[in-house]
């Protein structure tokens, strides 16, 4: 059969690729029938060019345009939310309900909604006047953005459609989306409608683009080109690594998610209180999704005592009743097993699981694994080792002070988390430990399992390096994340009739908040001013 | 005679390092008596842990405290104004007066005090609450910062007093002052001051601390230590990229001002209008200083006319008449000529000077190149290699076009300017020009010369690669200054008595403007809201 086609300049192509390659149903273990190009350089340059060209297209456009398609591109993806729950099932293995249907493509949706109301709104761009020296500055478009979708959230971190394309289009930039491998039937999908949207809201060629696979080096070279402006990338730290050196030696904003354990610390009080409960939210947690999370929990951090001991019986008892979930992809089951090897390696001990499948297709039975303090602080670097599944690893400490050690040998991580005592029995310890967790995390829990991500203008979906590549930035949560694919556009002197709308005297909308000589309004500004 | 200490740990303590160095007189020629250390590697690696302590006592503190501090310091700068002036313009040359005692010093510590006025009201840190998932966050400061100064602002940019220090003072952050090695009495002086500031608001040991060299390699090994939360350079772009690449590869984020040469196109009716009035402009401009200013205006673009020739020729006149002034060092007078031999080697024309001397101490001749638009168009990265100094090179374009690619093949700058015809003559070739400058500058000017470089919310001195690192932020001006050097903090599900005061339900003072439930507001979260 013909290879798929890719969306280039605001045409679906044949690929001037020689190679291709197929996804698989995980489920069934079984390589899916369509054809997928792997693009060559030639046809990766043109891209860029024709993505430069939509940027200078777009010059000077209203946020109201970049709304227009946003919505209308959410519609159609509502529309047709039948057809792409199926063909993400079949390429993810993920349930179609509730997860993909009634979850994930709602949330998406929802992310492009909201990128909408703010690029409308036009707030997120920070305008600030200064009346006395007539200077004025706003965050404008940085020019084209690549993002590379992960594997593990097919609509809602999808390159075509989730939460970094949603925001650099809010941004005012046209999108490069490198599809993830392991879904291009899904992504393909998006992209039609993506396509179809950029057509009826009247946005140019170019504006959003597709290609599903590059080799390594033309990948880094991609990101390379000077007429790109940022890159989003949600994926492994290795790759990730390679993404953002070549990003970072043109001096192009690299903006990636890389890995993160997500630690738990259960202080003694919480567990004397509430095991089985604790117990009962860290299975559900752990392996929701077979454990294929940003923010699963891969690491517990427990204090010596009869009850870590049963603590960590209670959790190995539930992860051996419970169901084996279906990997994304076999590379995943890989991926998988060197990660338990490894932590096994450096002398954690296998409590349940270790076993390749166990599950519908492509599985690893549900893993735990413990250590105590000594041991993690032996070998704090491979002890947090990101095996991405259905795992976690226990640890316990034998005195407070060695789990604050313990915590003070954390790398970055997305999320944080401390349960305690409902009352104060716990608080002396948790007022040594958040301190160093904070700093250690973008996101710091009470009492409630890391993996729900609200998508909320408070939500904190980043942390600091290993977790991701900058400490100030969340990839979730509007207006933030916006910023992220804007620079800096200062006017000094420029005269009224030629300043963007946003920083006239006059507020284009009304509901535009601006700093005006150090006070935030929503006013016009005023002689008087 | 003895070396000066170095300011490490609270204390002024006899340098480890074993090699030292003097500045010089630039005015003089002549070397200053004092003698400065070069720090070892050992030296370094205990300063680093000093403000790693300090960060970790100093988790917590409100805004308040920072101010404080800052406005110590700042009244302490002024007490010594006559001092620092005195020193300051025997290292650099720079005149006593106006320059160094009405202009600069004045706006360091009106930066200082700006700091702190943000610093005390803590709006910079963008609180953020979502009272539906009661999710909440806010920006937090990141860990200790090293700050290299550059040679041009001995006090406005200084490591240990500028605006980098300032900003990531009101962060909350320790500073690891890395003094520039061409004015080390000038930072002594200030940091005596800083650090006598420090121990009247009770800080830390390890809060401010300073460091006057090192050998490359420890630069670049200090900025990748795992303790430090992120750097902010001024300087040359060569030593600058190191720097960057250091921090990069570890996840450290740089902020960096590298080089701008600050392209003016003066429009052909603005010529005809008021080519004398411009020319006395941009000498003014380009010569103050000594040409030494980051925003100089390095790069004139003409269309070809019988007024550009007369323009180029007033100029030159201009050049040739007026005082050639001192250079900041001998290395600075040495890249001057390298670059204009650069210039004239990528085949640029000499219109005036072009020879080392001609004023008091370290000079060169005020130098005006010329070129054609197809011979910069030839050429384009060698005719826009930067000669920091008294110089500039005019552009003659054949016509609109030409005008508009050269416009288009200008790298990242600071400052772009037009002049334009009072009236709407230029006001077509203005359209199409001011969008292809405006993705490539940081401020956008219009009728003035860049070098005025005002200290306010509205500025934006960055701009995108390679004149800084990032194109989304500014060097200049609060608060976007500040949130460069932190770190975005969620804070999910937690108790509310663990909160931030700035994210519990009480406005803690006021007037700190939080975003509630999507809307800015500066009251109190209410059980209503």
């Amino acid at each position: 059969m013909s290879t798929q086609p890719v969306l280039i300049d605001g045409e679906w192509q044949t690929s001037a690729g020689t190679e291709t390659f197929a996804a698989s149903n995980p489920g069934l273990e079984t390589d899916l029938p369509e054809q997928y190009p792997v693009s060559s350089w030639d046809e990766v340059a043109v891209c860029v060019a024709a993505a430069a060209r939509a940027s200078q297209q777009m010059r000077g456009w209203p946020g109201q345009r970049f709304a227009e398609f946003l919505e209308c591109y959410a519609e159609r993806l509502d529309q047709n939310a039948d057809a792409l729950v199926a063909i993400a099932a079949a390429e993810t293995a993920l349930p179609a309900a509730p997860r993909l249907k009634d979850v994930e493509l709602p949330r998406t949706t929802g992310q492009l909604r909201q990128a909408a109301a703010a690029a409308r709104d036009g707030s997120w761009s920070e305008p600030t006047i200064d009346t006395a020296t007539n200077i004025r500055s706003m965050l404008g478009p940085l020019g084209p953005v690549i993002v590379f979708g992960p594997n593990n959230f097919p609509f809602a971190f999808n390159g075509i459609a989730g939460g970094d394309f949603a925001a650099a289009v809010a941004a005012g930039n046209p999108v490069i989306a490198k599809g993830h491998s392991s879904h291009p039937g899904t992504t393909r999908l998006m992209a039609v409608e993506a396509q179809a949207a950029a057509g009826e809201t009247d946005m140019p060629a170019g504006f959003v683009q597709l290609i599903y696979r590059t080799s390594h080096s033309d990948g880094a070279r991609m990101v390379a080109q000077p007429a790109v402006g940022a890159v989003g990338y949600t994926g492994s730290r290795q790759a990730g690594l390679v993404i953002k050196e070549a990003a970072d030696r043109v001096g192009t904003p690299a903006y990636l998610e890389l890995s993160s354990i997500n630690p738990v610390f259960v202080l003694p009080g919480a567990l004397s209180e509430r095991m089985e409960a604790i117990a009962e939210d860290f299975t559900t947690s752990c392996l929701m999704g077979t454990g294929q999370f940003c923010t699963n929990p891969g690491l517990v951090v427990l204090l010596r005592s009869d009850h870590s001991d049963a603590f960590l019986k209670s959790v190995a008892t539930r992860f051996q009743d419970a169901p084996v979930g279906t990997l994304l992809s076999a590379g995943v089951q890989r991926n998988f097993a060197d990660g338990i090897a490894q932590l096994l390696e450096a002398g954690a001990v296998l409590e349940t699981g270790g076993q390749t499948g166990g599950g519908r297709g492509v599985s690893y039975s549900n893993t735990l694994l413990s250590t105590d303090g000594s041991a993690f602080l032996g070998a704090p670097e491979q002890m947090q080792t990101e095996a991405f599944g259905n795992s976690s690893l226990f640890v316990v400490a034998e005195d407070p002070e060695q789990m604050l050690a313990i915590a003070d040998a954390l790398e970055g991580n997305l999320t944080g988390t401390i349960y305690s005592h409902t009352a104060e029995a716990d608080d002396s310890l948790y007022d040594r430990i958040a301190p160093v967790l904070r700093e250690r995390v973008g996101r710091l829990l009470n009492d409630k399992m890391p993996t729900g991500v609200a998508v909320s203008a408070a939500m904190n979906h980043g942390g600091p390096f290993p977790a991701t590549g900058h400490p100030g930035f969340t990839a979730v949560g509007m207006p933030s994340s916006i910023r992220r694919f804007s620079s800096l556009w200062c006017y000094d002197g420029v005269r009224p009739h030629r300043l963007p709308a946003a920083l006239k005297d006059q507020n284009p909308n009304g509901t535009l908040w601006r700093n005006v000589d150090g006070n935030l309004t929503q006013a016009d500004v005023t002689a008087g001013c």
